[in-house]
């Protein structure tokens, strides 16, 4: 395919890079940026800028940069936006329930096509358009329909659990919300979404001691 | 005071080593680790690792290392997790709910003191320690106990009014989980939560290109 590897350092720089030419062409007009403009609005290097680009096949054209579409589109090729990925939720409490309604995901290509929760009480409701299904047929799910990504949101006593009766039937990536290290066989990914990275941040502006751009 | 002006990349790299050193510690007893044993867990560079350890005063030795009890503390006092700090939380959704229920905030010093929300339904209910009072009241909470930090979970369209009221009554900081650009005076910190980052690196995976560690 002719596609690098990319780590997941630069991967979460496209990420970024995508999502600052997208809030900048819904506030004006942008056909063209420059290296140097996405470094300084994002804070990165614009060596590192360029560099990321190239590794996705990017050449900008000296004072007049990047074509924005251009970018826009291969950051969505090489991430795999724009393909379709199905992907079950465990935990329908308040967080599942946020995630499950949270318009932007189809954005990304993530399509949740089914909820899962041990909570009798909770199965059969339907949430945006997935329907709640007792977990004692998660496994079958998976399999069956070879779900690759599994998003965890139970409490962190059975995430763990949760983790094991995916991976025995074949999940190839884990998107943990929950408050826990999870441990996988080395197939397959685990990425483990934290709320404490933005806490340094403010706790330290909120003790006066200097404000971070 | 003698501390220093620490950027977001610098804060966010102490709270990656903090998280970490926390849960090896509480898998197995650790006296000492080292920056190159960080280093690798982490997929940093071991000289960066030294130079973020050096700028809140600790000094390694040789093959030792550090105590690992005394990088937690220069991190947690750095950071300012040893201080108490109020916040208010606006839009008492399914993720302002969600976050209402987590317990791990107490850890960081951040206390939730009250929510705010439109719906008349929900007003007087209890979440955690905190009830839900009308959005009405919420500029003279502000103001009147100078809370410093706002949790915004409010949809989109009305998170820049809200950050609006919020700025006008003097608050710090605002914690932006909502979809949406805000726009506040120099004096403000906003951290905008994004979910997106995660995804990057998940589809890729899951397009079968790489499998990032």
């Amino acid at each position: 395919m002719g596609v690098p590897q990319l780590s997941r350092r630069v991967l979460q720089r496209l990420m970024r890079y995508y999502r600052f030419l997208v809030e900048v062409t819904a506030k004006r007009p942008v056909r063209t940026i420059t290296s140097g403009e996405i470094a300084e609005a994002l804070e990165i290097d614009a060596t590192q800028v360029r560099k990321d680009l190239g590794a996705i096949g990017l050449i900008g054209l000296g004072r007049v940069g990047f074509d924005v579409c251009e970018i826009c589109r291969a950051i969505r090729t090489t991430l795999g936006f724009d393909q379709r990925h199905e992907a079950v939720l465990i935990g329908a409490g308040h967080l599942g329930l946020a995630l499950l309604n949270y318009p932007g995901f189809a954005t990304f290509g993530l399509d949740i096509v089914a909820a899962f929760d041990v909570d009798r009480r909770k199965l059969g409701r339907t949430i945006g358009s997935c329907r709640i299904r007792s977990v004692d047929t998660l496994g079958s799910f998976i399999r069956q329909r070879r779900v690759p990504l599994a998003m965890i949101t139970t409490p962190a006593e059975v995430a763990q659990q949760v983790t094991d009766l995916c991976v025995a039937n074949g999940i190839k990536a884990i998107w943990n919300f929950s408050p826990t290290q999870l441990t996988v066989p080395k197939r397959v990914l685990v990425y483990h979404e934290h709320i404490s990275l933005g806490l340094s941040v403010l706790a330290y502006h909120m003790n006066g001691r200097v404000s971070p751009a």
